[in-house]
């Protein structure tokens, strides 16, 4: 592992005697086209950040736009649309989304960046690592859960996150923020240290990361609190790891590949948790403003987001409703699991909690529906998403095109419905890397 | 309205002799952005032909490319999105979406190409008439229906359509071409016949226009047969009428501006129909094709498609299923209403008749929610659904924001998260005309 990161730091000198001798404008190409939202005179991206909100579909997009009650930063960037569907199903995984996005190949549900056969394919991230780069992978799930999995480990199977865990180190990704501690071993976290990771468990002790070139940071034994419940933890938002992760990463000269998660989203859709979808896309939303900040002062940053598929099938109103009553959601301060947890054992008190959290008074007939229901949680999150006009064909995932958002030098090759394996290939352009998807 | 046909003719003239002084290409300056799906050297739209797929939303697309089994035309153009609420809603209706779309002004649902205090606006359409340009309104609903009446008429109700109807032809539309004869008196047809329009009613008269430049075209006492049931009609398709109505635009060296609206994919999806959603989607795939082979070859052309609203809350799988099955609704081969019109009065043929028109063996419990249905119909379609994994949350419109697909001169315009109203500011802006939303 060491031997890695000593390759990664000669290349690092070889390329910045190269921009020394030959004049920084004339080491690369110029490209010609100008693109909407391109920073003048930039032609080549030195970093990427790719910011995947898991299962957030234009459904969640426009929905979220009348939760926040203005424009979002995704409205001021430009639009593609990418198919998700995978080499086995035209409704993907996780894990074949994220090897598309990450490999620029199909593979089947459940794969992590090896194809149907179980070839390991080679990411772009591991691309931009031997071309001198660092590289940095944030999530709220664990952080060897598939989507950011896939782009730095290779395992047959999304579930053997044990597998995945020392991967990431093998990879030797720099900047490894999320939840998922109880997949880093006492020894793991030795070699960790070893290779020079300052590693951190909290807030506080992300905050302070300042002189260190790589960090781990395991917040949680599993997933990180859904934003709505995380008051009382001592856990960073979304925005505060990809801040640290971008601060960090921005120190190597050659620049850097970083994948950011917005994880619960998901989640929240599988749950069919309207507020709780609603409250992680705004903390999603808050590490895009963090990267779109980072990128309009960089001037070399491409910024491309992109949900890997939509979960739950949701709509913008719904039920036969002519309007939509989304606002009602951010007098919503709980998950439905959370409420369902404040729920006594004959639940009684279910109008009690629902106002509390909910802000709601409920009827004698959801009342009813609530104390009768085999799982509480769904229940409860059956009639909020009722009330707010909220609706969901399924608890699973849904194969509609989802919308691509592109910012920076390259942001013009996103353009028209492409096919997810296309981004890694067009992150590769834009940086001025070979890259064949397979090869 | 003679005077106002007059008018045109000798605009028509004068630009014409404008040209002949000038030449073509100091008419007008040049536009300095290439764009994809751009012709060469082109750099104003002559002519705009926008096609509506009314209840058309990303959902729609994806599952129209599993039935079709290939890429559409849509998925060669240019894309951008756009937001569709209404002045008192963020769920629209076909009127404020089309208001919106023709006048670049948004108001109230219900209201046609009025402002929310009732003065008239503009339209898109007017603007190029005014130009010495001919225009087209061609739609499978009546041709009275909100979506093509807010292009060339100003009522405060979509319901007026006995007053819509004179509109057309007062506004001079050149090509009306179809459903609702109910709406056209006698008195109207013997004005319009004065005017020169050759009246046409079934697809062999229509197949037969060649040499007149004003064509009105009633093939349905209301609207026309959905694309499922027509097989027994003389009704032309969409693709036929959208056909003539460029063949007979083209005649003007002006240029022409033609709406073609696929009009009752929203009623499939008013209906949770999603055969009969799909089978009108390959329709209006086949109008966009005729538009795309013209514009290709004119290419002085813009393409706009775009859906006005999403109708259904549609979804692409669903129930919780892993994957998506539309590909089994290529055998159907009848809406659920014209399944139901099959149906003996107890209902003891539901299997037989589903065998026969979906291609499916009812099971029992099928056969019993058939028989027991207040709508036998809905039931029909909520069984074929199911069994498609086409996913369903509502049975009126939803709010998503919507993909909008160009090809052409000034198909670079379209791009990010627009609002519906930019739609006819960007088509003007193509075409190089002044055109002041609400002024």
């Amino acid at each position: 592992m060491l031997k890695k990161t000593w390759k990664k730091k000669l290349l690092s000198l070889a390329l910045v005697s190269t921009i020394a001798v030959g004049g920084i404008s004339t080491v690369l190409p110029e490209q010609e086209v100008e693109a909407k939202g391109k920073p003048k005179g930039k032609d080549k991206a030195q970093n990427v950040i790719f910011l995947i909100p898991d299962g957030f579909s234009a459904a969640y997009a426009t929905n979220y736009r009348w939760y926040k009650g203005e424009d979002t930063v995704l409205d001021s960037m430009n639009i593609a649309m990418q198919r998700t569907y995978s080499a086995n199903s035209n409704i993907t995984d996780s894990a074949a989304a994220g090897t598309a996005m990450a490999t620029g190949v199909k593979t089947n549900n459940g794969m992590i960046s090896t194809d149907p056969t179980g070839k390991e394919l080679k990411t772009i991230l591991e691309e931009t690592e031997r071309k001198g780069k660092s590289s940095g992978l944030v999530a709220t799930s664990t952080i060897t859960h598939a989507t950011p999995a896939a782009f730095a480990s290779h395992v047959a199977s999304r579930a053997d996150e044990a597998d995945i865990a020392p991967q990431l180190l093998d990879n030797d990704v720099d900047v490894i923020l999320g939840g998922g501690q109880k997949y880093f071993t006492d020894e793991l976290i030795d070699e960790a240290k070893d290779e020079g990771y300052q590693l951190v468990t909290n807030k506080r002790e992300l905050d302070r990361v300042k002189k260190t070139n790589k960090v781990l940071g395991l917040f949680a034994e599993e997933g990180m609190a859904p934003e709505l419940d995380r008051e009382d933890t001592q856990q960073p938002s979304l925005a505060d790891m990809t801040e640290t992760a971008i601060d960090t990463l921005k120190k190597n000269k050659n620049g850097f590949f970083l994948m950011v998660e917005g994880s619960q989203i998901d989640w929240a859709g599988h749950a069919n948790d309207a507020a709780w979808a609603m409250k992680d896309s705004e903390a999603f939303e808050e590490a895009v403003i963090e990267a779109m900040d980072f990128a309009k002062k960089d001037g070399n940053t491409l910024v491309v987001v992109a949900g890997d598929h939509d979960t739950g099938g949701m709509s913008v109103g719904g039920y036969g409703n002519g309007s939509a009553n989304v606002e009602m959601l951010r007098d919503v301060t709980a998950t439905g699991d959370y409420m369902a947890s404040k729920l006594n054992k004959k639940r009684t008190n279910a109008k009690k909690v629902l106002k509390e959290y909910a802000a709601i008074d409920l009827t004698k007939a959801e009342v009813n529906a609530i104390k009768n229901a085999d799982n509480p949680a769904s229940s409860i999150n059956q009639i909020i998403s009722e009330r707010a006009s909220v609706g969901w064909t399924s608890t699973g995932h849904t194969g509609i095109d989802i919308p691509v958002y592109t910012y920076g030098p390259g942001s013009e090759l996103f353009t028209g419905t492409m096919e997810n394996t296309d981004l890694p290939v067009n992150m590769a352009k834009a940086m001025k890397m070979n890259f064949k998807p397979g090869k």
